[in-house]
């Protein structure tokens, strides 16, 4: 049973701010800042190049990976951190398409985060090939996986709506299609539980600064099933992916394993925080993060639309087919954002029109989310968001 | 005139040691760990998902790559940091053969560190359209820029030796034959003089972990030559070098200018690092620390060359022809290096032979460098190395 008390005891939070904001950018684990400062003084300052294997930094990606592979659902030995999240589509999705040299459709949908469309348009302009990159609306994906289909590039969970995707079905589907599947979990790893082998998953990739807390830029993490690991070519050929790095051979072997999806030299500093950061969820359950992540967003659903009807419900309204994100849409989204964040609750704007709320149990209580409700519904009563300071709010994250 | 004493005491170094490996991870500026305590603390921990704006963090990686810029002659606004050095090299090959769509020869030399050669072998995988990596030995490269280069790939200073290319002769002999060139600064930035703009180098990258002493995994810069950066097409179309990264347009713009390089979020935590290591540099002329490295070289070859004929120099003799760094040849370079280390000298040590010894004046002064040659002497006169605890070093970094 996850010890929630715990878990928020884990956190310093500023004084004043009801923070709703945890799926964009996590709260600071109290912990970060001394983790953090140790690797620089006590490791870099102290033994400098040693601590390369003294500290265990070179090993760190791989050891990071694990304890993120514990949340989604991977065996051990089959995540390594590195790079960010726009990188590990890169990969993910070359490695993919290599695998599938017959076909020349990536599927995607137009609920995907632009990036993993952006990179898949890069990589496919790059190749030049004549890949066609297929974007149709979230709901249709199922029916579009046809036998043309290399590769489906999907995030699981929205990162406007929060509307969450079938994993293991639409997986089974790709598979049957004889297609491959990429899954974002951006917006999954610690907001839900994941089973990135149970739901056969091919290739996995996410980020660790939204709900795993691991700080603003924290590396990304990319997954590779067993069954594909060793015949995945990596198109981004780095050294720390070789067989011996340190041979300084000339031609490139990959790795064995997830090894090979290693690209350069580790961000230790930034792993150092982001270890302070799952240091935190050593003992938490994911099933009891999303019943209460369903118990907080529920409760803030009914407190925002029994205040009146202004807010529009934009996720799905059964919490199974949501994230741990609620979204609402207003034409004036971001003065209202502006004006809330004013009062010390923070959100965000999605262009054009949606207020997002992200719910992290680790660190929110039932009390912080009524009164961010109840603040945001006092914001529509008085209609607070018309004042000329709000109105010019840029979005940002 | 550059105050050697001040950049001396912006450091923090460890009692006992004489620190010959600059080259490989840069000691540690004092105000790091300040910087970065209150990047986590003042800006994320207190101002969230705020600091994006109000700390500056999504402008950082054009304003720490102007600070850099400075040290490698790049004008304003043509230098971007983020992601690894092997990231940045795929990104400025795949932009420069891009640009050269009827050649199919990407040049570089034998001396060049592997992961350039292991990323254009990745790419030239990727693009399957029958692209050759030439690899010819470095003093062979001027001769080798025939009609059918498409690109030079080469770093200006050998990891391994410290030998120096001519930057400019080089680049014009690229240009003649009408190919592009690309410039790893690795070995340089920090090191010696550059002028990437007088040099007319097409691209550059390098890193910020070595003579810059950004840290452990510091992430890497690239600059691209205003003549061309508007025609570069990303490869890595990551949202960050969107034209709007926050317009969530389903379709990637590249940004204006160097922006474009940037792929995914920044690595706020470690550009603190960064920022306050370059915060020594400011003040700092690049033509002093290269009569510096040069004195301090000089001196450190003539103390071990007096002190015997065992240890064969590998670098080149003439210190214009060498970068910031001496290397020695000897069958048991890493016993000896082993032994050196047990005595608080620390170089390194590059496969098979080649025992590395780096030159970085901002915090080191001949007496160090002398008494490490001295030391270094007596291993060598009493064969310490031959004690078994010394015989099974591995390397690394």
């Amino acid at each position: 049973m996850t010890d929630f008390a715990l878990t928020r005891a884990a956190f310093d939070r500023p004084a004043g701010v009801i923070y709703l904001d945890g799926n964009s950018l996590g709260a600071m684990p109290r912990a970060a800042a001394a983790r953090v400062e140790h690797t620089i003084r006590a490791e870099w300052g102290e033994r400098l190049i040693r601590a390369w294997n003294e500290a265990g930094w070179m090993a760190q990606p791989p050891r990071v990976g694990d304890r993120i592979g514990r949340l989604i659902g991977a065996p051990a030995g089959s995540v390594v951190v590195g790079d960010t999240l726009s990188i590990k589509v890169y990969q993910a999705l070359a490695a993919a398409l290599a695998m599938r040299p017959d076909r020349r459709v990536v599927l995607s949908d137009s609920g995907n985060f632009p990036t993993d469309l952006y990179i898949a348009q890069g990589l496919l302009d790059t190749l030049g090939q004549g890949h066609e990159l297929r974007v149709v609306a979230p709901e249709a994906v199922a029916q579009a996986i046809t036998d043309d289909v290399a590769v489906t590039l999907l995030t699981e969970v929205d990162y406007r709506t929060g509307r969450l995707h079938d994993m293991a079905a639409l997986t089974a589907r790709a598979h049957a299609a004889g297609a491959l599947a990429i899954w974002d979990l951006a917006h999954s790893a610690g907001a839900i539980p994941v089973d990135v082998a149970g739901a056969k998953a091919d290739f996995a990739v996410g980020c660790t600064y939204k709900y795993l807390n691991g700080g603003p830029g924290a590396p990304a993490f990319i997954y590779v099933s067993p069954e594909h690991v060793d015949a995945a070519q990596p198109a981004l050929a780095g050294w720390m992916g070789h067989e011996k790095p340190f041979a300084f051979d000339p031609d490139y072997r990959p790795g064995a394993g997830i090894e090979r999806m290693r690209v350069g030299t580790p961000p230790v500093i930034a792993l150092a925080a982001l270890e302070a950061a799952l240091d935190v969820w050593d003992g938490v359950d994911m099933a009891d993060v999303r019943a209460a992540s369903i118990r907080l967003s529920e409760r803030f659903i009914d407190s925002v639309e029994s205040a009146g009807p202004t807010l529009v419900l934009a996720s799905p309204r059964d919490p199974a087919a949501r994230g741990s994100q609620v979204s609402f849409r207003h034409p004036d989204a971001y003065a209202i954002m502006a004006a809330l964040i004013a009062r010390g609750v923070i959100g965000d704007v999605r262009a054009p029109d949606i207020l997002r709320f992200g719910f992290t149990p680790l660190y929110l209580t039932e009390e912080e989310v009524v009164q961010g409700a109840v603040i945001l519904a006092e914001i529509m009563r008085t209609e607070a968001w018309r004042d000329p300071r709000f109105q010019a709010r840029q979005a940002v994250t």
